[in-house]
């Protein structure tokens, strides 16, 4: 039996319990500025992740029931404790592909072999690991990495892990760049293009901050200069409710708006600093700054939506493309873990 | 190559032609009576599936990227021409399941063998079909089943199907009932208990309705009379955008307010006649509705939400609960086509 509190509060020593004894039982809706302040002087001092959930203390176990793991039914600590690094991505067939490719990339023991789904007792989302790197598939939009999010931070506390840094690796639609290009993001901004993620909690509506690390944003941009074909960029990433009315698609099943409005409005978008769009990234920046991990979105584009609509590249280039964001991460993964590339 | 307008023209004798005509080529953001009724009328004489977008007469080839399906690459009326009834729900395996299911209800020829997924080239979505009964999964949450049904709709009118009955089946937290309940909604309505959807078109917020086919409820209902060994009801059905905080549950990585406002919201929701809460219905009923499909929801709740948060059922009792939708789907379907059940 995990006790949230008793676990916690056993490894804190007592200024990170002073610390700790400052944040709000229950915390306000609205999350100000002391508190997130206080929550990242907390986790830059003790590196771990956290829960902001008085209630969990109260809970002898948990089930994370659309990840098909638990508390009394899993070790954990032993299972996860050692992940430093958390990638996710819509689709579970490419989160599959880079854990395989990373464990290639990681020089591990068996990297020819197939990689296990732990969570395989579940449809909804695939996990997999190669060392200290977890690989998970989120879905498509902020209610399916959402539940997600919940549940892997809920494992990445139970597991006691430190240190974590999660990034998104997705596709995305291009606004005015080249097809293939990388998009680090440096602020997730939502359809009127304005950093912020709007959550319902019962039936209020709350505001949160999306604001991703700048400092990881620029390490990732340096990582990118060694990878030179193909083009990397640091922009802002537009997320949004929908792929097609909500993205300005004039290809969906309705379509109400003339090509001339649609253009206008990527215009205003891209004028705005938005060069590309998907549909994760607010509550993935929200969810992951409140509980203090590092988080950044680095996604390819598939397209760049000036030019048109429809996906039409062949399924060989699609891929490539969608192994570039991946290059970049191993590149990066295996600059933080100190290993050269000797091939 | 398919040009939508010619298809459909070709097809309408002149009433229904004239009707057509007084379609606006570009229908207002938001969709009046008239309009409805319009729509109305013409799929009661045609009975075909309706999208409304000007701009799809003018492609030359429509790629159905999320389907791995499209226009010019396969052959959608002789693939789908034939299907009456689309059933969707979160869960791959459970749509799969649901197929096989289907193919032994309606004595198909090898019934016993495993289903394709029509959709094998993409791991967003999978698609089987068991005779006129197509099974399509549509992931968690609205933004992953709106694409699904952008893509579903074109793919039905591409492919000229008529008569086509579409109904969710899927899982949910019951309100004030017994676990193992089958809900058929009546109106799905949003975190506010209103009967509406809010859809994101560029970055203007349009509102559509989210009512259902009444008549196709009540058949339902009359087809669960023959299903004792499970209670099944028609009530309202909350959507809301998350499963944690948006459904006031006290075991997500955040939660800010107390067990006594998540009971005070629970209540007035029941108040409200809500009777089940998932995150599809909203978004299923207004699309559907815009184009002509008549449309159900039947769920069954894993859970009571005034009784508790988590899923903590065995996955045997779950897999029995989920089946219940099915079966009550499967006697429809059956009535449906004058099946008479022989064993």
């Amino acid at each position: 039996m995990f006790l949230h509190q008793t676990r916690l509060e056993k490894e804190e020593n007592p200024q990170e319990a002073s610390a700790r004894s400052h944040l709000p039982r229950a915390f306000p809706a609205t999350s100000g500025k002391q508190q997130q302040t206080i929550c990242s002087l907390l986790q830059i001092r003790t590196g771990l992740v956290l829960v902001r959930n008085p209630h969990l203390d109260l809970m002898e176990e948990d089930v994370l029931y659309h990840l098909d793991l638990g508390t009394k039914t899993h070790n954990l600590p032993a299972m996860f404790g050692d992940i430093k690094f958390v990638c996710v991505g819509g689709s579970p067939n490419r989160m599959r592909a880079f854990a395989q490719f990373m464990r290639r990339e990681l020089g591990l023991a068996g990297a020819g072999e197939d990689v296990a789904d732990i969570c395989a007792g579940s449809d909804r989302y695939a996990m997999y690991r190669a060392g200290p790197v977890l690989s998970i598939s989120h879905g498509m939009g902020i209610p399916s990495i959402s539940i997600m999010l919940h549940e892997l931070i809920k494992l990445l506390h139970h597991a006691k892990c430190r240190d974590v840094t999660i990034i998104r690796i997705g596709t995305s639609g291009g606004l005015g760049i080249e097809a293939g290009s990388v998009v680090i993001t440096d602020t997730a901004v939502d359809s009127s293009f304005r950093p912020r993620f709007e959550q319902v909690v019962l039936d209020d509506v709350v505001v949160r901050s999306t604001e991703l690390d700048k400092d990881l944003a620029e390490e990732l941009l340096t990582c990118s200069r060694d990878i030179p074909d193909f083009p990397t960029l640091i922009g802002h990433t537009m997320c949004t409710y929908d792929f097609y009315e909500g993205q300005g698609r004039l290809d969906g099943a309705l379509c109400s708006f003339s090509s001339e409005k649609k253009l206008e409005y990527l215009r205003r978008a891209y004028e705005a600093g938005v060069r590309n769009i998907e549909m994760e990234s607010t509550a993935f920046a929200a969810l992951c700054g409140l509980c203090g991990l590092k988080a950044a979105v680095v996604c390819v584009a598939l397209l760049d939506r000036l030019q048109g609509d429809q996906i039409r590249a062949s399924h060989e280039v699609l891929w490539e493309y969608q192994q570039r964001p991946q290059r970049l991460i191993a590149a990066f993964i295996r600059k933080r873990l100190g290993l050269v590339r000797t091939d």
